[in-house]
């Protein structure tokens, strides 16, 4: 049945006109309220309308009460209203020659009960008849800077390589803000919930297709058509790199996901095995998918596993080692020419010049620091560096101008100064005279062009998984893996 | 050697005056004024004295051109000065009848130099020769806010039941600061660096005898006399719940742990074997342990592994019950009768009443949350409960003061207001606009008696962890496990 729709979802992208039906007029934290607050600070340069029975003005805007009421045409509605009358609202809507509606409204198959399982097939029937797209229902539906789109106002307004396919509205909330603050941006974001009518396939296929998407990430509770969304992997899999975080994956998070999107799970050891053939990163939680996208934005591909840690304290030094070589990185001894080319300047108390370079009493000395990572990273058994920096082992009572203005000095350096790729790991602070500095800091980074990580583990992981993807797919090209292809 | 010192080492943690030498007169933010700052922050209530060649006053306090010139007896000496002076101000401190001496200083074996090597062993030469006790070289030494003493002026002045034998200083600090801002207090934590005369064997002695310490954490990167470390950890053990961190356990880290302390690594087998046979908890970084030790004081010991989940978002439900799942806990499903009784007050859409509670649009509703909440804590099934919060999911463009309000109210429910034990995961924000009001929420649940992750994951592990030491003890009670115990 949704195969007979085989036109492109270009559509929804780049709506002419948008109409919010069932936007709340009293309560201004309502969750209605957030679709309007993003077409406002998106600033949304075609006509909009909200539609709600009781009427009145929203922040300046007028309120009509019904979708009829509204002057021109609308080829786009926001569905915020109950689901018993979301069947009504899809015939309102074809009178009104609207092309698609985006239920955010929950309340369907989700809820696991009878009646609601059959509002939601009487909406699929209805939508079917009258030729109108569904996205959703339950869900956030879609986010499209280059067309001024957001359900939040709180996204980044430019357009970046990312696209996101998500089932859950609240996880993809989630993962365009935390990855938007380590400075990944995104083509387009579709929470589409229940899948009703346009589900997980028909986006991955679209945007296998989209020349604005380089990367595509999933996140996927059940699929309703295994062997079709198996094809579309596989096909976006050879046009772009795929990151699939499968939820549900353990009997509760099944149950869960049948709760959810009332659609099925599988076992981890089948998502697992699925990625690795179809040649995608599998990732087990959003902040690893946050991590691997990082990586593959900011980090040129080292051409090996060899990593030299440079950073300030001794423990800190021995657990990044410790969590990168427990990942499958190595981080090798430096030779004795390259430890008396840093010894000439640079102290021998506080400083030991292993691989990690523990450079705790020379770090406030951004000269030293700039030639040390000079030395190590011209060194050939070097694939890529990775500095650090923890302020919370910082003993005074908290982080002071100077010491910003050190993490500023050592991490502006670019990404390509030096011969070979650079990583950062920055833990952050949850303490509010702390977070300002830090978050500068990291900004920093970014806009060096540094990908930044918030803990050891989280970079180790994280190139670990890119470095093994690269791995794979180069055999795949070899012909080496073809085997397991077909 | 060192057995020759069998008295208690109770007087290091009670000094009646110290003195600061080489405390640096021109540059304040030095690292070697953070001890002042400690002492002043501290309201160290006994004589303390700034010895520098240089003279002058820092902060009002007279600087004394040398340990000979400061008037009174001192017992307890800080020293700050370089590696090659040190032996010498031990010579000094002899005539001056001081007790110990604690050298921040680095530049000795750690560096693996020949000549600094040599440094060392002079320095323990003297100080044996002169009864005088070393901590370190290459560590901060002592903090034990009962007695004033704090090598951080950022560290908690109240005192908690944790003692910690800490060998790097970075390490000691990043897992005081970051467990303290989780509710965890210390009865007194050691930095023992290169532990050239105090080592982590007095110390695990020391601590398992001391009545204010309940939970030792230990971080280790070598130990010098295996045989006596065993028996300290097993009689520690019978006495204290015990937890360690072994740094230096890839061949990466091993090769830092020889560069920063000069001691011998060992593999991950044989301390996770010796952790299990002893009835340690072995964890793998320090966020793990602040995890376990945040457990180990606010979660109530449930009686078994099946957890109600409860929060909001349909996704943020799924990737929870994966995590809980994934680590041997059990999210069983609620039965028929108990989501009936939920349901007579929890309106049908956007709240799923499964388990997890995806309380989505009923999360606003304080009574509502608590009702739900009794109902589900005083069903049979279910051993404890975890309610959620992931402010990154919210779309609002900033966390509100209502959501905040809506946190606090959530969470004012004090541990023990319910028959099950109840924790929390609260996901901290790195954006300062939104830093102030989680942070006040956190301290909100701390001081109701709620433990607090920070992600899903973390609070999983952490309670497997836990569970999983406590299994073992109660076997090992029972003799079940008395073979692998000899």
């Amino acid at each position: 049945m949704k195969n007979t729709h085989q036109h492109s979802l270009d559509f929804l992208f780049h709506p002419n006109s948008i109409a919010l039906v069932g936007i709340t007029t009293t309560e201004p934290w309502h969750w209605t309220r957030t679709f309007l607050e993003g077409l406002i600070e998106f600033e949304f340069d075609r006509p909009f309308y909200l539609v709600n029975p009781k009427g009145g003005e929203i922040k300046g805007h007028k309120v009509h009460a019904s979708l009829q009421d509204t002057p021109g045409t609308i080829d786009y509605v926001i569905g915020l209203i109950n689901a018993q009358l979301a069947s009504r609202l899809v015939e309102e809507c074809a009178e009104k020659g609207v092309r698609a509606v985006h239920f955010c409204t929950a309340g369907f198959s989700e809820t696991g009960e009878e009646e609601r399982i059959k509002l939601e097939s009487e909406l699929v029937e209805v939508a079917h008849r009258k030729g109108i797209r569904i996205i959703g229902p339950n869900c956030m539906g879609i986010y499209c800077p280059q067309s001024h789109l957001s359900f939040s106002p709180a996204f980044p307004k430019e357009s970046g390589p990312v696209g996101v396919i998500s089932q859950s509205g609240g996880n993809s909330i989630y993962l365009v803000r935390q990855a938007a603050l380590r400075g990944v941006l995104f083509s387009k974001v579709i929470s589409y919930g229940n899948a009703c009518d346009i589900n997980e396939n028909d986006l991955l296929e679209y945007l296998a297709n989209d020349a604005d998407t380089k990367i595509i990430a999933l996140y996927i509770e059940g699929i309703k058509d295994g062997n079709r969304f198996r094809r579309a992997l596989e096909e976006a899999a050879k046009k772009k790199t795929v990151i699939m975080l499968k939820g549900g994956i353990t009997e509760g998070g099944a149950r869960a996901v049948a709760g959810h999107t009332a659609a099925l799970a599988g076992s981890r050891a089948t998502w697992d095995a699925l990625c690795k053939q179809l040649g995608i990163i599998s990732v087990g939680s959003l902040e690893e998918m946050i991590d691997v996208l990082v990586t593959l934005l900011f980090l040129p591909l080292p051409r090996g596993r060899n990593a030299v840690l440079f950073g300030a304290g001794g423990g800190a030094s021995v657990l990044i080692a410790d969590e990168f070589e427990n990942r499958g990185l190595r981080v090798p001894p430096l030779p004795p020419e390259i430890v008396a080319q840093i010894r000439e300047f640079t102290p021998v108390a506080g400083n030991i010049l292993r691989n990690p370079v523990d450079y705790s009493q020379a770090a406030m000395n951004p000269e030293a620091v700039g030639r040390t990572l000079n030395i190590v990273s011209r060194w050939e058994g070097t694939d890529f560096l990775v500095t650090f920096v923890r302020p919370g082992q910082f003993p005074a009572s908290q982080i002071s101008e100077i010491q910003v203005n050190f993490l500023m000095s050592r991490f502006s350096m670019k990404q390509g100064h030096f011969p070979k790729p650079v990583a950062m790991v920055l833990e952050p602070s949850i303490l509010p005279q702390e977070a300002e500095a830090i978050l500068a800091a990291i900004r920093g980074c970014i806009s060096s062009g540094l990908p930044v990580y918030y803990s050891f583990a989280a970079a180790a992981n994280a190139i670990n998984l890119v470095l093994n993807h690269t791995e794979r797919q180069s055999k795949r090209v070899l012909g080496e893996d073809s085997g397991s292809c077909s």
